[in-house]
């Protein structure tokens, strides 16, 4: 195997010495090898890219700090595009291994537990390559075919896991031309802006002359309806992505008014209903667009009362969105889909593939429980998308589209909705035993028991936590603040050791400083991430606080 | 070799008559197998998926339509998650071989020449493995790093080959966090959304106590400037995103307004100066936010005059997007980038990448000449995305997002500009040989020449083109509608027998019908696409028309 390596070193070293973009190397390119010895050398470098990459991931389990963004950004300078090849596929790869992945975030260590973003199990990797081999653009029937009938079956899956319609609906729509139960997106932030984007154009929809918001604008819809303007509804939890919605549509991000949450990050319904009779009360004429619920928000994993706030929204007429990027996938749990109630009376829902179904990145989905309702965004053109075609460019927010519903469909095949419920399962109780833990140690606080898989803490050592407790409140201040500054600082040092890796956020109104409380944030959907070893990172915690910041 | 295969499939068949999830088997799914044997598995199903796709698709060079959509649709209407795992990986691919790709579009044969989707070489795919098996997010430092740095770079290295600034200009901005030259998206229609909600929000700032129309809203901006509309100004052959982005952004899609164009499709810059003229003197107070040039149209290919309306732009103070999402690679031709001079004084450019760099689905990028101008849509969070950080998610329009900079980066690393400059200069030459072929054809109309590398034609039998040139113009209008079914049900008829396909549109305002002319599409971006390939695809719809349509 060394052998073999040398030899590969030295033929790309020669061949390298002649390398010249000429026409007939550029064909063959175009032509996958007929002989043993050209597949054999293809295949060899996707032995390379599976196992050479993984192989050296083994050996760095954390996060590779030893050379700072600065340093590295400074050999990334060179904005020439050269004029004939560099490099062949094979230097390319190891380039790859060698210089690239070490300087990479190893998302799939068990000890990076900061984000949302985690190991895929293998088979993705080939899923995602048989799409690229495939090469089919979802947004024309003329260019992926059985693809966009795919597509059609997985939406229809999902929509029946969320809304749980019955049989028949499913026989109608699952292949229906003329509705749709949902679209695949780039990501959840995508879904978001679909999803709110429908719900604009239904409620300022045509009337008399106005020939609707998507044609007149919003100042002539506002005009029209006689408004002065359209809001959203929103806890303070909610992605950044409504309020860029917001802004994107033109309702401007202003409008987006944060509803109350409880001490749990979830939203208040008596708040929403006090909200929205203040806001009906006005003296500005003012409409709700959207009520939107959270099933695991991004900070804490919190989910906001779904049941009761999709009673409240029925009542008043309002398109209610549930945002589940996160969240979704547990439904697929027999254990803890009760944790969602409610999400079947949304009238739309966001969920990402490549969060909690483990997709590779990145594949955004939203789901309308109407069949209907992204007619309100539907576009046509004279060379693709013509009306009554099964093209699935005519509702979507995007134009060429890779087939990423056909790996959603071959994952849930190949891992059944019980492998699927196993991964959600781990996740909960592993992060609930991690609550338990972290409670039990004197040097640490939990500040969001987990109600998914999220769930965060900070360092609090046992005399600072005394005297947040004291009065006068000038000194509670001055711990608090000592506190945001030990957890920034804890969480940079076990960044920077690259053994671990847990995120922080500031969690605002919470606590005696107008800055808010500064947390660790901890993801655990990483099936190898067990209790132990979130352990060695709460041990590494306290060492690094003993000797650096006690 | 043929025993394995049958080995594999008896393992096949015994194992799944046992799968049942369970969390061991689901564990070893995310740990890349240690042992030679189980290595090997892996590793011969990247081969199925190089070889047996390829080894089949082979053999059937067209587009295969042994049985109709709706058919086929029939047999995808099971809309329930199994609850346990169905297949295995390897079963997975081999129905993709036997059951997927059969019904699959074959765009990457030499005689699908239809679409702007087409054969890509072999090392993409080996690419977006790579991509998939990093399963890097770029919206964050914290789960991309080194890749965020790359993806910086190669954004420089597409601006610099568009706007050719200075090695200073580069070198301050190629990784400055503060600055962004680009942004990659998903595709050219999101990256047209951004050009658009770029101008927008600079158009309509923040003034006085108006806090500018991101945060204010359209209608308060409209309010805030004393306006009554924003108007997008492009041909009606620009790309329906551009429709869609206005009605998306809250301007309305109605406020797209057609400037004319000459006889080949490109703007007229003497209209455009008429228009603004009129919508400076109308009763309306009416703004023009942007002027949208197009670098290959998508029906015909035609480019506008882009350096006419750079200039013109630039005297009124208007936001010059260029969509060149097609033609934008064209630049890497020495010996065609004039085609597109101008493009340098554009204020945003879109570029596909996997249409013309010809990249796996799908990679849209936007590039704008100043560096500042996407702060205009910049947002920040808590959790990620803090100022001053390096997160590429600050400034895009979506939120997790694949690594797909790494396969252009790559790309050009192996293909060098000349590479990629005889691919172009194959499409064009190919194109106008196609071209002066067509025209020597009694049976055939050149409607449009091709100015890159697509060309529009018709059937035109040498009796009915006679009776088209008639008085009187009833008559006349009778053949053009005779010529028009011809057209729809030749192409229908070919693209039925499976061997080769072109695809139709109807170019608006032409001919003597108010519904315009009905003609055949060439799109030429495959180096196997011969001359000879073009005639044989004359040939066979000679033989249509007379066997059929005579």
């Amino acid at each position: 195997m060394a052998k073999t390596a040398t030899l590969t070193t030295r033929k790309a070293d020669a061949s390298r010495r002649r390398l010249v973009a000429d026409r007939q190397a550029l064909m063959r390119t175009f032509i996958r090898p007929e002989s043993d010895a050209g597949r054999q050398s293809l295949v060899k470098y996707m032995e390379q890219i599976l196992f050479g990459l993984h192989d050296f991931l083994k050996n760095h389990v954390g996060i590779t700090e030893e050379i700072g963004l600065k340093a590295l950004a400074e050999r990334f300078t060179d904005t020439r595009i050269s004029e004939h090849p560099e490099k062949k596929l094979e230097q390319v790869i190891a380039d790859l291994i060698e210089r690239i992945a070490p300087h990479a975030v190893n998302v799939a260590s068990p000890y990076f537990v900061g984000h949302m973003t985690s190991a895929i199990p293998y088979f993705m990797v080939h899923l995602k390559t048989i799409v690229a081999a495939l090469n089919q653009n979802i947004v024309k029937i003329e260019t992926s075919k059985l693809l966009s009938i795919v597509e059609k079956q997985v939406l229809a899956k999902i929509h029946r896991l969320v809304f749980q319609k019955n049989e028949a609906f499913y026989r109608d729509h699952v292949q229906n031309a003329h509705t749709a139960l949902g679209c695949f997106v780039e990501d959840g932030t995508l879904a978001n802006y679909t999803a709110l984007w429908v719900a604009r154009n239904r409620m300022l929809k045509p009337t008399g002359d106005f020939p609707g918001v998507e044609r007149g604008g919003m100042a002539a819809a506002l005009n029209a309806y006689g408004i002065d303007r359209c809001v959203v509804l929103v806890t303070r939890f909610g992605h950044f992505s409504i309020h860029k919605a917001a802004g994107l549509l033109g309702l401007g991000n202003a409008n987006v008014l944060a509803v109350d949450a409880d001490a749990r990050g979830r939203m208040d319904p008596r708040a929403l209903e006090g909200m929205l009779e203040a806001l009906r009360t006005s003296k500005e004429r003012i409409r709700v667009m959207a009520v939107v619920g959270i099933a695991g928000t991004t900070e804490t994993g919190a989910v906001d009362p779904l049941d009761r706030l999709a009673e409240i929204c029925k009542t008043h007429g309002i398109h209610f969105h549930v945002d589940a990027a996160w969240g979704g996938p547990t439904l697929m749990s027999e254990k803890y889909r009760h944790l969602l109630a409610g999400i079947e009376q949304a009238d739309s829902v966001t969920i990402d593939g490549h969060k909690q179904f483990y997709m590779p990145m990145t594949c955004g989905m939203v789901f309308f429980k109407d069949p209907f309702m992204l007619d309100a965004v539907a576009y046509y053109a004279r060379y693709v998308n013509r009306p009554g075609s099964v093209d699935l460019g005519i509702r979507s927010i995007s134009g060429s589209r890779e087939a990423n519903s056909l790996i959603l469909d071959s994952a849930l095949k190949i891992m059944g909705s019980k492998g699927y419920a196993l991964l959600i399962e781990h996740g909960i109780e592993t992060a609930r035993a991690f609550a338990r833990e972290i409670a039990q140690r004197p040097l640490f606080e939990l500040v969001t028991p987990p109600v998914l898989n999220i769930l965060t803490y900070r360092l609090c050592p046992p005399e600072l936590k005394e005297k947040l407790r004291n009065v006068p409140p000038e000194e509670a201040r001055r711990a608090a603040r000592t506190l945001n500054t030990l957890n920034i600082t804890l969480q940079r040092l076990q960044r920077q050791a690259g053994k671990s890796f847990v995120s922080r956020t500031t969690l605002a109104g919470t606590g005696p400083v107008p800055e808010g409380k500064v947390v660790l944030r901890c993801v655990i959907m990483n099936p190898m991430t067990t209790l132990d070893i979130l352990k060695t990172i709460l041990d590494e915690q306290e060492s690094l606080y003993r000797n650096h910041l006690a």
